[in-house]
């Protein structure tokens, strides 16, 4: 299972220390996707659609843990019971708002991804595929609260 | 980038022709995720989420097209204005209900996925990060009550 990047996502955030956690926390933040040429027809019928899912490479991400103490609690908690992303498959997805479609250019705004991160596929953003009621939220529940932008812990140290 | 499979995806569903197009059509399905060995650990914590996305690889999609006349509609459409499988990568993203957590075993429903499904990453559903209100839909936009299962149009075809 090899992936292929089909374009670039850029935006003002150049490393996790400071970028937004989720999109519903980064209401003023823009940013672009640049398609590669390759893969532009596929855009067709896009620019309907007020969101769309980003599915990403976690180009940074520190390696993989099975427990991490994710940015909105002081505990470990697993991997998969936290989106961070030093995950076994670095594989982020965020429902981004869509301004417009210009050529090649996808113009995107509520935006928490770093700049320069390989972009893998893109979804419309279907409330009903994607919606449901829930009652509970696991450890989430309450802790809604807490910080609004990330640091460096989930970072390859490296870079 | 290279993936590797943490687990396996067990449902009712061999192929698709007649498995459910997405989860809210899929009430009655149940299922289950048979997460490998070293990747266990990082289930702790995920029992208390009620829906949880599974990120996983069509393994049974034919060849990516850039556009594709979905099961919704009889028109073409870009291929990333669409959910069908024949994407350059072959990735799918559902939100299941998570019923139960037994050791390596989660148990599943309202499932709309094909049996042997390799699963790439879990990640809990927060309504916070995933739900958004939306006015439009582009041409889903009263689309909404087309057929309720799949055909194979989608599907690789040598199986």
């Amino acid at each position: 299972m090899t992936l292929t990047a089909i374009g670039t996502i850029r935006t003002a955030f150049a490393r996790a220390t400071g970028a937004p956690i989720q999109p519903y926390r980064a209401a003023g933040s823009v940013g672009s996707v640049e398609i590669f040429p390759p893969f532009v027809d596929g855009l067709a019928d896009l620019a309907g659609f007020e969101r769309i899912w980003l599915i990403y490479w976690f180009h940074r991400a520190a390696e993989a843990k099975l427990r991490v103490i994710p940015f909105l609690d002081s505990v470990e908690r697993g991997i998969f019971a936290t989106r961070a992303p030093a995950r076994p498959n670095p594989i982020g997805m965020s429902s981004v708002r869509l301004l417009a479609v210009e050529g090649n250019v996808l113009r995107i705004a509520e935006v928490d991804i770093l700049d320069g991160t390989p972009l893998l596929d893109i979804k419309p953003n279907v409330p009903l595929y994607d919606t449901y009621p829930m009652s509970r939220c696991g450890w989430l529940d309450g802790r809604v609260d807490g910080p609004v932008i990330a640091d460096a812990r989930f970072e390859r140290p490296d870079l």
